[in-house]
């Protein structure tokens, strides 16, 4: 296992064996370790000095099943944190296969580039034909020139206008760019390096060595089965995909409607699970599909238009609640169509959602005006000023009205679990290093779904301790290239977490135990809030915005933490 | 003396005796008390929770000279951080002769709203016929309505619009909108509460009163003296004003060319101070004016366009710097509209010049290109996408385009001395809590004019020490009202300050010593270093972005201090 480095200034590139530490770190933990150990906390993220690190987990390419996440970190220009952003897709096992530990992109190219990456190494090729494409173009017109089976990391034109809302898309098993780290805008990294596209081809690649190959394989199907035989794993999410979250949430109050004001959408049986599940099938769609090979939950889907033709896949509850009840839209075509545009432009669907209720907060458009929304997409395809304000996401359109109802942490806005009605995600996106970021400690599990346990979601009483164990917990799984999803199946079966640590001794020949994995959460989350904290932030930045002290309906609850109970997630 | 309290969501005005600690305070010192005490370091500067402080000086409405000067004090929208703001005028004068200490704005009124203000008190009046209009309109509609003598504090459609680089005017003598409380996005703060204008009709006011009227007029008479007889207060500025520095600083290498490029400007000499002075008396302008009744300095100017109708007024080296060799624009008569076009619509010239030469970095216009930049503030005057993005500032427009290159410290612009030629200078931009600002510390004059001694600019050496002892006497005088070019005086005449320290005595009856003057301007800063900390800042904020470590010609210097040499200017 190595890494490559690649400096697009110089145009070199290295490859460097794994040793000391590194060896035994993957995904979150060693995108976030190269950024803490090399990246200056005070530079611009879109200068020369930032860098763009790429990691598959510890498992990925393994037959551990949905192992096929790939991080990527940088300094993130949105929040100016450390940032971890981590999409499925097909790129995380191509890397593995060709025994690629990171790939970690420096400097600045003057013109477009795209890298080409396959068993004889790494060459920089022009891109200049590519420029302005969508990543839809790139995803067919890429696999052409490079081969049908390619994994190909894209920008759109969002990330090279640097629009901090930008993302890094991953084609799928279909090789569509539906998969995307989303979040923290660092497809504007990627573009503000030039770098348009990576394109990985595993042919003849050595695939991922296993010390003790029966003891893996044991391990897998164990966890397999255990992931199967999961209600969540095994049957909500394959058969509804995560949508099944919608009316979930709805029936709870925690459905943040029309920006935050309330908590129940009266359309939110147009946008639910149960009812895209009919429409899918009516439609002649996927009502299940695997984002990556390997995936037995296999949440996603493939939505098709109204004349059955297709229209986009990965269609996740967070993005149908952005641009749905956050909006006051109740049109699942329209939400679906501005799932394609971010797909394609290369947006992160949760940041543009909410950045579209604060623009009809401005009143550039009204709430449940869907058909202006799709408009304000065209802005930002061609870079107009308007565009370049949304692209920017919501902080900066609040600013850039005067609007201060903007649902921000960090400069990273708020998804789809109000912090008052669901308060231990409250806990998590006030104080994760990332930004407000639901995945990176998902106390909706115990707060609403009653896995792992039961913590009365209103209350603030033990949100703090959950948030705590769930961000540790999942600091360790995104190292793994598991996909959090797994965490379902962790909290409520004890045999769960020691299977993925038994495929983790079976494969490096190591003897982890269930304390090193706590212990390795605890690292990766040390290491990002030093990172932050040497860039300038400090706990004054673990807070939510003002309006949250509002009552919420309908349960007319508050966000009424005190700075001093969230600063106590870090004492551990 | 008392103090007025006008909340504008309860509508509820309320007069507050002066008692206790308060009593001792007047400008910065009373501003950046009150906001320290009063407002919630985390709250959103447009919220409901931001308060807006206007405090004339100790020794304003006295005949003390050049004693005008209104602090108005805030959180800023524009850093986030604690903000004062001074500007000469008519105000201040004639909030101290109404006995007015201080007023405090605080809450949000739902509609547009001016305060009226004279010896009954306060009325709060429907402002809504006056929604959209520009300074100049106001400054003929409102003493129309109110009287001829009123001073007139106002924001344009800039400050309506919540940009975050909006000013609060004041009236000068002429009753032109050419004073602003320029720096940090006030006008903004003015526009979320929406208040119009205040508008302070003094008739019958009771005067300011002097405890020994004997005492106070001959340390005022042997004050004004003094600054008649210094170089710079009784020469320079009466004569060129203060646009004398272009020539100095090209000379020196430390006037910023095409957004700090180079250090001399090609075009020098037809923006300097010297060329003015001939165009304005061609065009029978006023070479020197007065911002306030009582300046002895008078380094305001009338400056007429080619037809001999007025332009505009309190034409200043630092607009003159932003437009001119900044955008690389040798135009003088465009930097004049320029200039008549932030006055009108209530925006800070400073950051709109530097927001100027980054829409030139970003290819919105080109380098050097006077009419384009015209142009641009007709989009800002119509709140266009594009005119939100620059009235908003340099930073912003900079993360909208995705430009790097952006002199900023603390989200403000860096003003008209180049850090790396002019190194005191560059230690106050850095360190003030105020965000890049040169009247905080003002370096310049011992580092490029001599005055209280020389030390050289392009070093290191003894610039820590400078700036510290410069930012203390500073918050000192921005708490009297004096005018802060009487520090030139100061700085060389040892008996200046004493006459000063006479007067406060003379006039409240105190016993104040030097130190106690050294004591004042520590407290100022250390309660303005407080509430930054309690906001979320840190050292690592005090710092100026990277590419300022770039050599800087002609002189081939880097800013070169460490972090640690920063932080040890407030360890004293």
């Amino acid at each position: 296992m190595f890494i490559y480095r690649v400096n697009l200034t110089t145009k070199k590139v290295t490859k460097e064996e794994v040793s000391g530490k590194l060896q035994a770190l993957g995904g979150r933990a060693l995108t976030s370790t190269v950024i803490a150990n090399e990246v200056d906390p005070l530079c611009h993220p879109l200068g020369p000095k930032n860098k763009l690190v790429f990691a598959p987990g510890l498992l990925s390419g393994t037959s551990a099943p949905s192992s096929g996440r790939l991080s990527v970190g940088a300094k993130s220009p949105l929040t100016g944190t450390i940032k971890e952003s981590n999409a499925g897709g097909l790129a995380a096992i191509r890397f593995a296969k060709l025994g690629i530990k990171a790939l970690i992109v420096e400097g600045q190219s003057p013109e477009l580039v795209l890298l080409k990456i396959n068993k004889d190494g790494i060459t920089i090729e022009d891109a200049s034909e590519h420029k302005g494409k969508g990543n839809y173009e790139l995803n067919k017109v890429l696999p052409e020139k490079y081969g049908s089976k390619v994994a190909v990391i894209t920008i759109g034109p969002a990330g090279e206008y640097k629009m901090t809302s930008a993302s890094i898309a991953i084609n799928d098993g279909d090789y569509h760019p539906t998969r995307h780290a989303g979040r923290g805008g660092l497809g504007a990294v990627m573009g503000s390096k030039n770098l348009k596209a990576i394109v990985i081809d595993d042919t003849g690649a050595s695939g991922v060595p296993i010390a003790d190959p029966e003891r893996f394989k044991a391990a897998a199907k164990a966890f397999s089965k255990m992931l199967i035989d999961h209600p969540v794993c095994g049957q909500g999410l394959p058969t509804y995909g995560t949508a099944v979250l919608i009316n979930i949430l709805n029936e709870a109050g925690g459905l943040p409607t029309k920006n935050f004001r309330v908590g129940r959408f009266d359309g939110a049986e147009k946008i639910s699970g149960e009812f895209i599940h009919k429409i899918i099938t009516e439609r002649k769609g996927k009502t299940t599909h695997a984002c990556h090979p390997g995936c037995v939950m296999r949440c996603s889907q493939v939505y098709n238009n109204a004349n059955g033709d297709y229209l986009t896949a990965g269609f996740e509850y967070e993005t149908i609640w952005a641009f749905g009840s956050q909006c006051s839209i109740e049109d699942i075509d329209a939400i679906a169509k501005a799932d394609r545009f971010c797909d394609d432009l290369g947006l992160d669907t949760i940041e543009m959602g909410v950045t579209m209720s604060v623009a009809m907060e401005a009143g550039i458009i009204e709430f449940g005006d869907a058909e202006g929304m799709l408009g304000l997409f065209e802005e930002i395809k061609n870079g107009t000023p308007l565009g370049r304000v949304l692209g920017n996401g919501a902080k900066f359109l609040g600013q850039a009205y005067g609007v201060t109802r903007v649902p921000v942490v960090k400069g990273q806005s708020i998804p789809a679990y109000d912090p008052r009605a669901v308060k231990g995600v409250g806990v998590t996106y006030a104080t994760t290093p990332m930004g407000a970021d639901h995945t990176a400690g998902y106390s909706v599990a115990t707060n609403i779904l009653k896995v792992g346990g039961h913590i009365n979601p209103l209350d603030k009483a033990g949100q703090v301790e959950l948030s705590r164990n769930l961000q540790i917990a999942t600091a360790a799984v995104d190292s793994t290239g598991l996909c959090l999803f797994v965490a379902f199946c962790i909290l409520d079966n004890p045999d769960a977490l020691p299977a993925v640590v038994e495929m983790l001794n079976a494969q490096y020949n190591l003897t982890l135990t269930l304390e090193d994995v706590t212990e390795l959460g605890k690292y990766v989350l040390k290491t990002e809030r030093e990172f932050n904290n040497k860039a300038g932030f400090t706990s004054k930045d673990d807070r939510l915005p003002e309006f949250f002290k509002e009552e919420f309906p309908p349960h007319g609850v508050k966000w009424d933490f005190t700075g001093e109970e969230l600063d106590e997630l870090f004492n551990w």
